[in-house]
């Protein structure tokens, strides 16, 4: 990193600020030398950050952080303000354990306001921001950084219709790299289109504007008159009064992202505005590094790439592209089955599906509410529906499953992929929740499939042998060492019995496998353990707690939140039976922060080691109170 | 109802289309009155459905139901719809157990397509609907219906802006009532209010395009050409092209909602325009009973009313009115401290807060999402916010609560009200599913006050005594007969201990006082039984479980969702903790359909008759096998 000389003179973005314009624009080059080195190194997301090196740095030369609050929607794009911030020397370490973290971190910085890891929150952030500070006194602004494809989500809408409201210090920029236009998502691909047809804004200033905006520091009843025939020119000049005055905002744009000093002179316009203001600012993803400005959908989120050909590693299967390739399989044999994706095509694994049956796949945007409302109407007039959809991301959709879907009874399948340990983004995309909330919806029924073959079989089982919401969920990448031989059934639940065990183990998922590897290794000592595999882990089978009940004792594993979990419901169960046997019950019980999954499931104990630890206490704890173990002999 | 004799001759909608205007004028005036008569007596939601009179009889007079599909949204103003589709009979029965629905219900009728019980998924449902319709090559239409509230909800815009996009036979009907004008939410009300400032759709009609509605059934390419026409002719009378057009809807409007010819000839334009249409229908709220005109919001949802005089039962203290005084003292000496409603400003008992702190009073629309992100973003910068709201509508917050706060650990307060049974509206308001989906998020506080005093203390307690997510959640309407002298005390339970007792009951709220009355009522024979009040129940406290270890058994009882709930967890805390006495837990297991609140509670057997079977069903399973029993030696 010697060669960035400039990047090494910024602390803090006060040291930006004694910058020339020269040394600025060497300092763009130098770190998006830094960006892309780093991304193809450790992974991350490369073109977003690429479109905003100008913004940021325009942002941190405009206002005074951290007085005034930044929110990155979503915060992935906050690489080059993590750079400006204190954090250039310790880049190399992005998303890694330990390390600077891929979205703001508020426990990493001061600078840092808020996550925003679930996109289109941030301008409901910043209204709560913008108006505690007007309530407090304090003078800042809060600026939220939108991108284009978070306006397709229905909360930046209620932010925006709530923010416009205020008088607050609060500026929104909507930083328009035409993801919602790749995705061709409704209202915000075509507005925007408009907007952006239209002479930019700077062209504009230089009629009558530029005057406003070369004497920022004018006297507010000067400025006030001047903002208000330039409101009447530019009413006079755009015949279509946006959505966003509409909604409150007075609207500035676009402005073109890559250029400083329109950026600074719109900021600096911004600024003097005392109600919020939109400023819509154009940026290319990908800026700079010539293979993603190509292909900025493959660059937007990357593990790794040569930095010389752009070649990114080849994808292999996954659990992604083998429920993608299994649906497709099965749409062509059933022309009632739907596809639905919100805004995450690729990640999964429908491109296939969505080249081939292009009629029945829906890409809906950052909507995952609408996904599932939209799927239960599908099914109500006889559609098969496949919602896929990352584990964490299904959150938002909580109450549509619930009450759209589980009290009518509708038929639709949710496939949630992500689930469990989720690699490099931390607490924000775990996928640990999933069978927590499923649970608490009557009717769900859940599958867990540990390998390709059995996310085959599942899904078919999902879509035509269950009735109400069916889930099938998966990890993120590919299955583990399946050991050779190895078959499942299509029943509820598999046993594995090992001849004159006293304990049972039981799990689900792909951990299943760490569960075989640990018993298998306890073998080899003569220790032997069943296991009970759930193959279908909603509804429990009542068959399955019978079982369990045969055994002194019973250790349940879990890839998934502790609380509400299958945990606590068989340990429930097991006591309401009056189980007379010992129960210990491993999941996740916290956040769990950015790691590798490896590293997730070892510091869960969820391993083949931590595994094998947790049958030796378990059964060291049977064998200390052997003479007391009885068999339960009240009924399930 | 003998007096009402055009309303006797419908069965189905077929039947009014071969009534005369006259006679359809008449069959107004009769549903009007069965509306007002009924209302008056079974309460429910006078002023909405009074406004759709016209709209829904021009609506089965343009359409052919069940095959053109109509969905209500909310569902509650589906009132007259069901009394044109079979339900006239039965509507003195209107939201009783086992009586007609006071929403859409597909079980009831095959009339009825969706509940949508929650606002804002109509168009997102309808979106399925037609889709699967365009699929299956069903010629048939879906007409969403939709109030000018409900457009506050970021699902509405969701699902507008993805179902604009297609080609499907889809209506979407603006129902403005203004609503959103009177809570002055955002962007609806700005962007309403100026279409509504342009001359009504048929006095244009009359210049021009009342040529093309009159010729409905002309041959498509004419009809192709008048609509380009009259587009162009439309868009140079009117400059600002709206966001539904934006979002690739056919706009039309706006419409007098209570002319039916106006009505008719715009459904019939709509009907004939083959892309998405969104018709703009203007209605008075209460029309055509002078009471519900003049105060609209007074008859919205009534709890029965005098019909003569308008009266309604006087409010008297309510949990929801108690939160309010003690919310409104509170923000007296803290200034810190904000209230949030979504768009229930006097159900959550904040009309007193709204008019004393405007400042810090937050009617965000029906937008929980942006509510509870707000929140998290007035909490990061020092504020003290409380988001007020029914615990069923909290659903919708689930994400936010878990990504936008939990994780950043930013300390808000969460006011559940109607939490548990709630009456009269079914499945879809009933309060059982908060401390399920709340006990998955790693971190939060929750209280259960079981009377007035309480919710006092812990509404200050949750205030100013936690850090992270803290909830209070107590029940729709006023707290039970509190014996005399109950005191209770600031910590997160309390043991009512029974000299000799072996079995100790545990629940939490008002049920509290069912379970001391059946105890006092087993105390008179002699039997002793010990209670277990959890105060705070979220996190479950250590010492509670010990406690309750020492008994031969345990009784819980939970008024909420047992998967998930505080009886699984305990349950399983107990088995891992090795407790070798007897644990029975009830809960709510199923979706709980329309109940008086005393009702629903037996059904779930959680009044007093039904814990004092409990009580008396665990001594029996005790005494069985008294032999057998030891007392725990395990530790917690």
């Amino acid at each position: 990193m010697s060669e960035h000389a400039m990047l090494d003179r910024i602390q803090t973005p006060a040291d930006l600020k004694k910058l020339s314009a020269a040394e600025i624009k060497t300092l763009c080059a130098e770190i998006r030398d830094t960006l892309i080195e780093t991304v193809s190194c450790n992974g991350g997301h490369l073109s977003s950050n690429l479109g905003v090196v100008e913004l940021t740095v325009a942002l941190h030369l405009i206002f005074d952080a951290p007085r005034d609050q930044i929110v990155w929607d979503v915060g992935h794009q906050c690489y080059v303000h993590k750079l400006l911030t204190g954090r250039a020397e310790q880049f190399h370490t992005l998303r890694t354990e330990g390390g600077v973290s891929g979205f703001p971190r508020p426990a990493e910085s001061e600078y840092d306001t808020f996550i925003v890891g679930h996109s289109s929150t941030a301008v409901s952030a910043a209204n709560g921001l913008a108006k505690a500070k007007k309530l407090t006194g304090d003078k800042g602004y809060v600026i939220a950084v939108m991108g284009d494809g978070a306006m397709t989500g229905g909360i930046a809408y209620e932010g925006l219709s709530n923010a416009g409201r205020s008088e607050d210090r609060l500026i929104v920029i909507l930083n328009d790299n035409r993801m919602s236009i790749n995705r061709n998502v409704g209202f915000v691909a075509r507005h925007l289109a408009i907007l952006r047809s239209r002479p930019r804004y700077v062209r504009v200033k230089n009629g009558f504007g530029a005057f406003v905006s070369h004497i920022p520091l004018v006297g507010k009843p000067l400025y006030s008159l001047l903002l208000e025939i330039k409101t009447k020119l530019k009413n006079a000049l755009y015949k279509n009064s946006p959505i966003f005055e509409d909604m409150g905002f007075y609207y500035l744009g676009p402005v073109n992202g890559h250029s400083l000093s329109d950026l600074t002179r719109a900021l600096r316009a911004a600024k003097n505005i005392e109600r919020p203001v939109l400023l819509h600012v154009e940026t290319v993803k990908g800026k700079g590094y010539g293979f993603a400005e190509q292909s900025p959908d493959t660059y937007h989120g990357v593990s790794g790439f040569d930095r010389e050909t752009g070649e990114t590693p080849s994808g292999g299967d996954s659990f992604s592209s083998v429920f993608g390739d299994t649906l497709c399989q099965l749409a062509s044999e059933d022309r009632h089955i739907c596809a639905i994706t919100a805004a995450m095509q690729n990640g999964t694994g429908l491109g296939s599906f969505a080249r081939r049956f292009p009629d029945r796949f829906f890409d809906v945007g950052i909507a995952e509410q609408h996904a599932v409302t939209f799927a239960s109407g599908l099914s109500c007039n006889g559609m098969l529906p496949v919602f896929a959809v990352y584990s964490t991301f299904l959150q938002r959709s909580y109450d549509q499953i619930l009450n759209d879907t589980a009290i009518l009874g509708q038929h639709i399948v949710l496939a949630i992929d992500r689930a469990g340990i989720v690699p490099d983004d931390g607490e924000t995309h775990q996928g640990i929740f999933d069978v927590s909330f499923l649970h608490t919806i009557p009717g769900v029924a859940l599958y867990a499939p540990a390998c390709y073959d059995e996310l085959r079989i599942h899904l078919k089982q999902a879509l035509y042998d269950e009735k109400g919401i069916a889930a099938v969920r998966y990890p993120r990448g590919g299955e583990g060492m399946v050991p050779q031989g190895y078959v499942t059934d299509y029943k509820p639940y598999t046993l594995f019995r090992a001849q004159g065990a006293n304990l049972l183990l039981i799990t689900y998922g792909r951990i299943f496998f760490n569960a075989l590897a640990a018993v298998q290794k306890l073998a080899c000592e003569g220790i032997r353990i069943s296991i009970l595999k759930l193959n279908r882990v909603l509804p429990l089978e009542e068959d399955s707690l019978r079982l369990a009940m045969e055994y002194s004792g019973v250790v349940f594993m879990e890839e998934g939140s502790r609380a509400g979990g299958m945990g606590e419901m068989l340990g429930s169960r097991l006591m309401e039976s009056a189980y007379r046997g010992r129960y210990w019950s491993y999941a996740i019980e916290e956040f769990v922060p950015v790691c590798k999954t490896d590293a997730g499931l070892r510091r869960e104990g969820l391993d083949a080691h931590g595994m094998e630890e947790a049958i030796r206490r378990a059964l060291e704890d049977l064998s200390g109170q052997k003479e007391e173990l009885w068999r339960a002999t009240g009924s399930v």
